[in-house]
């Protein structure tokens, strides 16, 4: 089966979806994006995804181009030409296509570009039953963290130096030896005395739609939640520490650094919590 | 005259000129660029844009898509197939593409961009003569500004706010209060003494082919130069200040927020650069 993108309001087959050489995307990073998980053909989270994709575009001042209620049947239609049981599905907007100049242009029309892909549920379920390592880093990002912008070259930047150390994700710290977050994920920890500790929100970070969701299930759980920055020492000697994300979902972490998280498997809570996000997003 | 684009390998019209939805540079801002100035047909500094080209592509790991004995011949068919007199010419190249996932891809081909077009000598140069103002703002951008990359998002949003402010250019302004440079140059001050300063090469500027044309003409000039950090309130009280790129070459500045750089008139020093700047690029 071949798969087919949304582009600028046609489908077209992915091989030949093209955007143009001076869409501001390509020339300036000037755009953001949003990633769905689609469970049993199902779009997770499909309110907030769209509540935080309109925060990013007001930030950036991009107009919307479409309404949600005109997107929703494009994100239906392209979960279901592409034949996507468990997935996800990616979105792109950008300022649009113009001569290449820095200021807003005037009177352009966005880009936009849908996509979607399955993923293997199964293998997906193995991987986060085995845990993960991360790699605590300098944050080299900028000072917006909290737009879902495509300027993402240190966050790739972040991903690959991780991977070079053998581990899954990046863990970004701060000037002052704090963790931010992942490089594409939020960061978690169960502290020694069983609270469970993710960073605030600011401009720091993204707003995590995932992150949002275990809140709400840590809550359900009466879980004594604080939301505050916490740093590499806590982490390392933490109870448990896991990420977050709409394709990783609740997924254990073991490893941080060299050092082992507590007896270095997957933590109990953070099983739990991964258990509990795959049934409420269900239901 | 329709404008012709190279992309990837073949000239095509400048309308039909596109990348795929999943090049790197689209979707991650992963890719590198560099801006020529044309005059009278010629490429300058082409040397010295090769060089940081090239040095940009080694830090991000980019494999460098052709050589540069490749190259030269289709940057100088590009500004002739576009008939280019006096303007620019403009190359990017991404990583490549590949299905969308953040660490770097293997045996992925770079993508690269090439394209050309006129700008009016004449009006560039009454432009540069009536001189121009900068507006200072928070210096929000990552880490690596000395990687010509195309993660431009917080360059284009500090120039749309200096617009928005009656300005033409942004000066960055860090932590401590120091101006870094421009959204798109470098910043110079002549100061109360007579000492021509602009920021030392570091991670936090782009080292500027014209910023170092200038100051080897400087040098000519016998003045005294220090690279160095200078405050906004130094700025404002300097005898000149101007602001050097491939494109505005250089470029007096008269006004600094609400202050009038002197008596709000393009400074000599800096005319004499610019003079100085179009007599040895031409030679």
């Amino acid at each position: 089966m071949s798969r087919i993108a949304y582009v600028n309001g046609a489908y077209v087959p992915h091989r030949q979806a093209c955007v143009h050489i001076e869409d501001r995307g390509y020339q300036f990073a000037d755009g953001i994006y949003e990633v769905w998980a689609v469970q049993n053909g199902k779009l997770i989270d499909r309110e907030g995804h769209f509540t935080r994709m309109d925060r990013s575009l007001s930030e950036l001042q991009i107009t919307k181009p479409m309404s949600h209620a005109s997107l929703m049947p494009v994100l239906h239609e392209i979960v279901r030409k592409n034949r996507v049981k468990d997935g996800l599905v990616y979105l792109q907007i950008t300022r649009g296509v113009s001569p290449r100049d820095h200021p807003f242009p005037k009177n352009v029309r966005p880009s936009i570009v849908i996509t979607a892909k399955s993923l293997n549920a199964q293998k997906a379920e193995q991987f986060a039953g085995k845990g993960v390592a991360v790699a605590t880093m300098r944050d080299e990002r900028w000072a917006r963290c909290d737009i879902k912008s495509v300027s993402l070259l240190p966050n790739i930047l972040a991903k690959q130096a991780a991977k070079e150390k053998g581990a899954y994700e990046a863990w970004m710290v701060d000037q002052t030896g704090m963790v931010t977050e992942g490089s594409s994920s939020n960061a978690w920890i169960i502290t020694k005395d069983g609270v469970l500790v993710t960073r605030n929100l600011s401009t720091e970070i993204l707003g995590g739609i995932t992150r949002e969701r275990v809140l709400m299930l840590a809550a359900e759980r009466q879980l004594t939640v604080k939301e505050r920055a916490f740093s590499v020492a806590e982490a390392k000697e933490a109870r448990e520490a896991f990420m977050t994300s709409s394709i990783n979902l609740v997924t254990p972490i073991i490893r941080i650094d060299e050092k082992a998280v507590a007896d270095g498997k997957p933590g109990p809570m953070a099983c739990a919590l991964r258990k509990d996000y795959l049934q409420s997003a269900a239901t």
